[in-house]
């Protein structure tokens, strides 16, 4: 089984990343881009196959460890 | 509209970020992780409301900028 997460930064957070691939795009010529956010991603290998039993494990490994939740959000699946 | 891509380091890569996360999670008591893997994600916010011309733009921008093909794979929604 497996869990996928995704991060991203608050909405209201500066992403300088996302700006500079943002800047970078216009650069190499795609127009149409408004707008660029960069997070992260991460799989996890699960044991067993009670997804129940494993979401509020994971959801506490989100908020702890995996992202810093003053300036990120999390979301995730198990699959 | 929106390109929702995932970028994860290939399995044949060593991927020394995910080996120390599963090593944070054993320390921090969570059993039965088996494997970690870290990568990064993007969200791009498009122009218009035409997927099927924004994928080969998306397909090229993640081959050539985004990700390292040679050590990642990518794959990416449009929606």
């Amino acid at each position: 089984m497996k869990a996928k997460i995704v991060i991203t930064p608050k909405k209201a957070v500066l992403d300088p990343q996302g700006k500079t691939v943002q800047a970078a795009l216009e650069q190499m010529g795609y127009e149409g881009v408004t707008d660029v956010h960069v997070g992260k991603y991460l799989e996890v290998d699960l044991e067993g196959d009670d997804a129940e039993a494993w979401k509020p494990k994971i959801e506490e490994a989100c908020h702890k460890l995996f992202s810093n939740p003053v300036i990120e959000d999390y979301e995730f699946t198990i699959e």
